[in-house]
């Protein structure tokens, strides 16, 4: 289906593999005149980055991004924005040990049988560092809706949890420490955590919590493009994750309809916000808020008995420098498909009325 | 965005208000040489029908499929299906209580801001009602799909949980009551609850699992269209539903790596299957399977405050026929959806190798 | 592909075979708040429709569209809008001439290779029939489009041509003669030519004009989606349509650049307009002007050798009541085509500037 | 709407500006295992270099192209294809002429309304430039088609016609002399009338015509995305052209029915090739063939009279490096998107039939 393409006004393509040449993309449909701060861009990329701090992957890459048109004299011109991060860790490795096997729960197996092919070196094109690009066109997509916010953070760590309201959160904490939990406390236990589980040479899942404010009412597309249901699409493309629920989410599934619904004020806002900011699949202006599951990092440092490709079983062991949680990293990420998917909405929401 | 489309090669297009003439679809891209067994159409629109069981609304719609063209002799030709479903339901009733006022928690506020005008009989185009010709479509799907089972089943009312893995029911089981539950026991502790919350008034949110066997290897499309983004999106625009999760879904996110990796058996098979199916966004041939979260049905038979176009608080009382779960009558809808995923990836998959 | 949706924002699908059931169509994305005139629609069909008068096929279709959804009260309300056209004329009639064998210069064997099925019955989905839906369609976007005027018009009937610019004629001359030719004296040579054709069991070919006045400056999406690029695959999506030019078209080629610049006004209208109405890929608000060849209908009352599908030559006698020249009743599809591209293209530009 | 994306399928993104510092594409979906040659793609590209001969451009651009993903040890793997063009010629030249004033008969004016904002230096996005990744994508998708033979050739310069039916041509010729024609006299005839024009510092229009041998027969999808539809928007997409037209083309509205029909051999061939390969908007397994009529290009080394953004009227000179005639550079590109549409159909078809 050329699966790489993002959006249907704002349209964001990507390419390229981990230890290719380059990964890079063309966003489209940027609407003209949007002033682009290129300095902003690269500290988005550096939340992402590997090798930020002590719980994420060692690896180096600086992932300094090119431009190479679409913004002139710092504006955009509403022509196709085509952007490269080249990759510095190409050289050639040692990669004799997935070459002919498959890595257990990664994409090793499935792209073979798929492609008959595949660019094994770091996971090639299923490598999470194609979401390098997902940043870069998120980060342009702020800067297109200047009046929201967008605030991803950490709230779950394996078996900790914030267990809290993102509205009884300070949402300004959440760069204040390298695992991005709002929750100070909390976020001291997930860091011992992490690291104690790298130690062991295993790695563990978490959850990203997102809450976007000033989202202009009438955002989403029914019956089949609820804005909901685009979030989602979004946020499950993201690598490693397995589930998205947003507003009462799974927790809404044991309520009741006089416990669930949303009281009018007379402004058109609600006492509550269950609804998590979408009503039938369009915005309703209040806070629209979600979370992300995502399972634990695939590789782990032990031995591990898998098959190679004639089918026999090998024992594979875990090597390279591998992220033992991946949520800290997942945050800007979060934020920038869901920029990505709100500019979408929002320009084509353009043509509701006459 | 003419958000009333789905798929890409296998193209559903559908309209409809729940009280104007007729609701209906044409599906587009359906392969040439399909027998369609009409029977099989309507026995599928059944499932989802009003007024099929005790425990759903009474209302009375015959919900009977005509379809116009793109089947000839019984045979698809390859060209456009056109199929309607008359609405038997829509005389004139009084909507005077929901005309100027908006239901709290319904697409009412949302829809008059985003376009301005709605049509606001039983809820117009927001109204579930659409959902039967998804139904239809997915009826066509799955005689599409003849080696693939798709098995939807309610797995939670409520606090009311099978809390069972899905390997471990008689998913034959699941049409032998109302609820459509395959625990038989839970089914009827359902049943029971859902006939209090009735009698109460009140409405009750749920969950509806479902397991697809028989998915051939390979179909996905990474990296935005990866095959459980297109599950999520697809559920995500149900009416009503809250959260979507595939595999080990939000538990997952709990795990460590060496709990949740999937070893290999020599015949590329998994011992255990946390993956859901899917690895790397594309089918590893093992059963998919995922949930998906309903919240309560939100007109609800008590007085309730809202506002009305003005911004006056009015009291409202829910009127009319309505489910108090929407569980029951969505396992063929989730089925439907899924189906219409699977043929959609299954068609474009044909393009992956030269 | 699915190739029966049209257009990306305000997206027409269609269905129908020429002698099944029905033909009908779901307008996706038309802007809420639209007043649609029923009567209008209804002319406009009325203007392609068969057996309006002595110089095209004398098939009797009323071709009464209904209309299902998406309007209410007279008002469009931004869902989509399903409608209906029955067939009269779907009695089994005799076709066991061309059921087994493929008619020259028709669909029937290129549909029978590529779907191994087709519909046989008066050209199933191949037909002209089809293009009433574009026709309803197209009715609805001149609605949303009240500031534009959409003229098309016949130019030429084989060997005559009214050789004229359009600039030099009245074009509110086109309906007062059955050609739809401007020019009355031509059209008066072309209606006879006409009917000496039909008396000697031919058909003949033509030319279709149209000028659309009133564009807004900015229309048009380059690269790929210039303007007439999307005008140009609308007219050739047109049955029997050989060639599409705007502008200065295949004469412009004879020409040098200082005898084809379009100079300036000073309000940016320009002097000449061999552009026609576009720079760029993208509307200058000069008028829009283009012209589209139809092939003589391949139906001719003439014994033809032809094969069956067992490859045997055969000998085949033209039946039915058929057009001796197809341009008199193109004249409104053309026209529909147009405002289709034109309504997709204005809603699709709101999004250009920030 | 993002309209630098062609293909649904087999699907090409290009970006880059003339004189911005790169331009480039993603080719997204191309089948995995496809041996690609970079030299016939570097060869394809040096055919629509500037500075080939004397009678184009003498611009120095080495064009040379640079994959980034995609290709795996020479094999496509099925993931997107990213490639960069760097650009020679970006240094900052002297454009004050254009930067406040508009050129006749360019996209200029247009850009500049649309957007608010333009690149001028050479045009910016509008330059022909970009059909240099048109060519690259071009070259790939004729290596997935390898039956398939794509042969261009210039038919047409000013008034001078080769007047010539293709089949009567050898088209090995056409890379014989610098116009690209293989009719060596005409070809010698074009080339000083060429040469004449560009002394007088003007520009001439021409035609470019096209033969497609080896289309397997079903290629296209009705009823709007019929093949020739699709070729022509594809045609009409490069930059200067003004005209369309496939088999009988214009000259087919001229003729009558019983001249025009193809009448069939008994193994499905034709005896003649009016219809140019394609009957319902499907091939049939016979040569298609088109015309392309490009307009003179407007820069002209001429003073013309045009006005500055204030609406003044200025005197304008031509300057710089300029074609005379575009027609033997658009060879290459014609054939690239020849094959681009091809390979896109050629997918699609895969999911024709069960």
């Amino acid at each position: 289906m050329a699966g790489n393409t993002f959006g249907t006004l704002f349209k964001v393509t990507t390419f390229g593999e981990s230890h290719g040449i380059a990964i890079g993309g063309i966003i489209d449909g940027c609407p003209a005149g949007v002033s682009i701060d290129l300095e902003f861009i690269q500290a988005e990329l550096d939340r992402r980055k590997p090798g930020q701090s002590a719980i994420v992957t060692q690896r180096k890459e600086p992932d300094t991004v090119e431009f190479y048109s679409g913004i002139f004299e710092g504006i955009t011109t509403g022509t196709p924005i085509g952007f490269v991060i080249k990759n510095a860790n190409q050289k050639s490795k040692d990669y004799s040990h997935i070459k002919d096997s498959f890595r257990p729960s990664h994409a090793d197996y499935t792209y073979d049988k798929k492609y008959g092919i595949r660019d094994y070196r770091g996971g090639g094109r299923s490598s999470a560092r194609e979401t390098a690009c997902r940043v870069v066109a998120g980060a342009i997509a702020k800067q297109v809706l200047t009046n929201l916010k967008f605030n991803a953070y950490v709230s779950r760590v394996g078996n900790i949890d914030i267990d809290k309201d993102y509205t009884t959160l300070d949402l300004s904490l959440t760069e204040s420490n390298i695992v991005r939990c709002p929750d100070v406390e909390k976020a001291a236990e997930m860091e011992q955590y992490i690291k104690q589980i790298r130690k062991e040479g295993d790695t563990v899942g978490g959850v990203v919590s997102c809450v976007i404010s000033g989202v202009p009412i009438g955002l989403g597309e029914p019956v089949f493009d609820r804005l909901h249901a685009a979030l989602g699409k979004a946020m499950l493309s993201i690598n490693a994750v397995k589930g998205f629920e947003y507003g009462s989410g799974f927790e809404g599934a044991k309520l009741k309809g006089s416990q669930h619904n949303d009281l009018f004020n007379e402004d058109g806002s609600t006492k509550t916000n269950l609804s998590g900011g979408i009503q039938g699949g369009i915005s309703n202006g209040m806070d629209i808020y979600f979370n992300v599951a995502f399972k634990p990092v695939a590789t782990i440092m032990q031995d591990q008995k898998t098959i190679d490709k004639e089918g026999n079983i090998v024992t594979m062991q875990g090597k390279g420098r591998h992220d033992p949680c991946v949520v800290p990293r997942a945050v800007p990420i979060v934020e920038a498909m869901a920029a990505l998917v709100l500019v979408d909405y929002w320009l084509i929401n353009r043509a509701a009325k006459k």
